[in-house]
This record gives C-alpha cells, sequence and structure tokens, in this order.
C-alpha cells in the first residue's frame, strides 16, 4: 500500500453505534481529511476493534512516529472497545488528562478514549455528544442555553458557564427506525420522497397536542388503506409526530433558553423548520 | 387420525397477524372446544390458509357434513385469505350476510370471512374486534359507552345504539414488542418478572405528563446503567408509560363516558389498574 505524503499530527474518532467518523488534524486543530464509515460498532468484539481503526488510517500513518488517537462515542462503554467510563453532571466537558489509554499492538498509535458524561437523577447517559459540545464550546465559551443534538438518541443539553449542568435523551431517531422498518407502518412508509409541509403540519399537531401524538401512529397505517395517502405524505407525518412530541416535552420543561443545534445537516433542517 | 366422537355444529375462527384462536360451537352458540394457536397469519400466502386451517381442526370435521367455518380477522385483509372489505362507521357490526365466501378445496368445509370496519376521517381500520363486539353487544344490547379491546393494535370504540359510531387505535403492544425486542432498551427489559407498583407510577405519571412520556423511554436504559435499576421494575415502567400515554389520549378525547374492557385476563388487569 502506499503512504500519502500527509501525515497527520494526530486522529480524532467518533466511535458510535452506527457510524464511525475519522478526522486527521494538524498540531492546530484543523482538519486535513475527514472519513465516515456507516457501519459503526455492530457487534465488534472488544479485540477486533484496533484492526477496524487501523484498516482506516493505515495509509494515514508512518512507522516513524506515534501517531495520537483521541476517541469519543460508544466505543468507550462497557461492551465497547474498553469502559472509560463516566463524568458525573454537572461538569466540565471531559479532558485529555481524564481519557482511558487503551493497550494496543501497532507500534505507530496510541490509542486513548475520552469518558462520557452519566447524570444520576433523572437518570441519563451520554458518550460523544460531550465532545462535541467541548468543541462548541472552544468557539463560544460564554455560551448559556440549550444544545440540541439530533440522532438516533437525541440529546438536549443545558450547558452553563463551560459545564454540562444537565440533560434528556430521546429515542426519537431509534423509535422511527424501529417504526418504519419493522413495523406494521412498514408499507406505509417505504421509499424515499418526503413532504415538507406535511412534515411541519404534524410536528404542530404533535407538539400542541402531544397527549394524542401516540394515537396518530396507526393513523398513517389506515390513512394508506382508506384513503390512500402516499408514502412521501406518510414518511414525513411520522417524522413531524415523533419529533413534535420530542419538541413538546422540551419546550414544557426549558421553555425560556437560546437553543443551538449541533449535528448533520440534514437532520438539523428538520430540527428547524 | 382418530376422529373425535365430537361434531361441532360450526366453527369460529379469529385469525390475527399474531395469533390464530379457533373455537368449535353447537348450534345454540356454546364453545365445546377452544385451540389458540400463536403463529398466526405470519407470511402465509393466500393458498396456504386452507391447509393451516384443516391441519388444527381435521379431527374435528365429519366427512357426511359440512361444517361452515366463519372467520374474522386479518384473514380478511387485502394481504390475507380472501379480502372481505370493510363495513363503514358509524354502522353496526357486521352480519352473516355481509361475510365473504372462500373458495376451498376440502369438500368438509364451508368457509366464509366477515368484513371489518373502516373509518374514513380520521382514517382507521379494525379487523376482527368488531365481531368481539358483536359478542358483546348480544348480551348488552343497549350498551352506550366505550370499549377497549388491548392489544398489538389496541382499539377504542364508541358504541350506541347497537352500533359502531367511532373508533380509535394505538399501536401500544407493538411498540411494547418492538423497543423490548429490538431497541436500545433490550438489555435492559428482558427476563419475565413485573413490578405491578412500579408500572402504575409509570401510568399514572405518563396519564399527568403525556408530553413528557416518550423522553422517559430512554431514561429506562440510563436507570439500567446508572442505577442498576433491575429488569423487572424498567419493564413495569415500560409498560406502564405506554399504556399511560394511550389512556391520557382517551381520557381527552372521551372522558365522560362509561368503559367496558374485552380481551385476555392479563391484559385487560393492566389497563384495569
Amino acid at each position: 500500500m502506499t503512504k500519502t505524503v500527509m501525515n497527520p499530527n494526530w486522529i480524532a474518532v467518533d466511535w458510535g453505534t452506527t457510524n464511525l467518523r475519522i478526522w486527521h488534524c494538524d498540531q492546530a486543530g484543523n482538519v486535513l481529511d475527514e472519513t465516515k464509515i456507516q457501519t459503526g460498532m455492530g457487534n465488534l468484539t472488544a479485540s477486533e476493534y484496533e484492526g477496524v481503526l487501523i484498516s482506516h488510517i493505515d495509509n494515514h500513518l508512518s512507522d516513524d512516529v506515534i501517531t495520537e488517537v483521541l476517541v469519543c462515542g460508544m466505543a468507550g462503554a462497557r461492551q465497547g472497545w474498553q469502559d472509560a467510563g463516566y463524568l458525573t453532571a454537572p461538569c466540565d466537558t471531559p479532558a485529555l488528562n481524564q481519557a482511558a489509554t487503551v493497550h494496543t499492538t501497532d507500534p505507530r498509535i496510541m490509542v486513548r478514549i475520552l469518558p462520557g458524561i452519566k447524570q444520576p437523577e433523572p437518570a441519563d447517559v451520554m458518550r460523544g455528544e460531550e465532545t462535541q459540545i467541548a468543541g462548541f464550546l472552544i468557539q463560544t465559551p460564554d455560551y448559556n442555553g440549550l444544545v440540541c443534538l439530533p440522532g438516533t438518541h437525541s440529546k438536549w443539553v443545558r450547558v452553563q458557564n463551560g459545564q454540562v449542568v444537565e440533560f434528556q435523551t430521546f429515542m426519537t431517531g431509534e423509535v422511527y427506525d424501529l417504526l418504519s422498518r419493522s413495523s406494521v407502518l412498514k408499507h406505509s412508509v417505504s421509499g424515499a420522497g418526503f413532504s415538507q409541509s406535511d412534515f411541519v403540519d404534524a410536528v404542530k399537531s404533535a407538539f400542541e397536542n402531544p397527549a394524542n401524538a401516540s394515537s396518530q401512529l396507526f393513523r398513517l397505517r389506515a390513512q394508506h388503506l382508506v384513503n390512500e395517502t402516499d408514502a412521501t405524505v406518510l414518511r414525513a407525518r411520522l417524522s413531524g409526530i415523533l419529533i413534535g412530541q420530542e419538541v413538546a416535552a422540551m419546550e414544557r420543561q426549558w421553555n425560556h433558553l437560546p437553543i443551538t443545534l449541533i449535528g448533520e445537516e440534514a437532520l438539523c433542517s428538520l430540527y428547524k423548520s
């Protein structure tokens, strides 16, 4: 295999359940190269992580220096690569010296995994999002408000004085996946298109009447059977019902705070609307 | 195969997605024998239904007479044995002369499938429950109130003057199954025990604050990770959150009507509490 001319100073990795993201950075933290692999941790056993990582970064490594690899995300969970523990909220975002050093066999790398954050009451946990928030706080250290990180498990995080004060997780993305792939709704919402206006209508309806939101789900199937409503409309409504419920819960809890969205463009644009 | 001495006058069948129930009845409608098979329709193609049915009723059939088999449930759906259509609510429960006759090859049976009921707006459908309600109305023809039929897809049905006036479906049972078997919660709720008091607490909490109910789901996982809460408690809470949401929606819509529960003992007792 040919080596690239670019040798990163260090490598940042976000290793989640469904995605593996790798950034090759220079000393100043500028990203030289970026990779996203959609397989994530899958069913990896602890001993398989190093090989998978090396297979994706091999041509960026040099035989002459040890490259630091800093990992955040579910790879630091008990069932992951190595348990990196949790900080306990309220707390600062994790610092380098709190990272767990991982025993590796390839002499070209030195791997550390950052801890997640846990909240004892009401019980909640995050792994990976705390590091995204750390990046956000470097740019805006005085931010006082909510940070919303949409995803498989959306997080709403209250940030104050550079700290994670409290947070709450929603299974919105996972429930959407389960319902659209494995439930009786799968026939009604399959396909690709998306109706933005129906999405917004469903968000509003679920936001205003969250008690009724769960009863709207089967109705999607019935709209398909009885009214032959198009899958593009029904898929947008399903997404809207679930996100509307999430926003309704957060609005009632933290209605006076500014909100910052962190995440992938496509998902954030749904939450903005 | 030996024949039993008992020859039923007719056979009633409720053929749903997950269960097949068969009742052997005498002319007066008394149940002589009852069978429940937990496989349901699964992935049967239309041509496979007759063979499956015969395999379960064969030793109750006589070569000398034609036994009537009356079927309700999802077997009458478009993807089922034969499309038996829908009545449109508000309407009476389906009568025998509205049943679709099915072409069969075994000369010992004559099979008819009862139609379901559809509701155009808000869109909803039922198949099977309308026949349970018909049975209930034979006993209490003057009932004016709600009938709740818990299940994979729970139905809340407003009954008046012997008619199905309107109804609403909740995917409570299916969502419970998906979350406890296929989601990140599966590790937290696996097992068998059940904590009734935690169930009731979760129902109350979801009933009083339905906006927040969807945010309680991931918390079950977090309670497991952070507080090592027992699966017996978490499973009861999951069930309670979902049923509490359902009851909250119905309470806000139909809070002045009497409620009758129809269904299996175990499930009904959860809804009663």
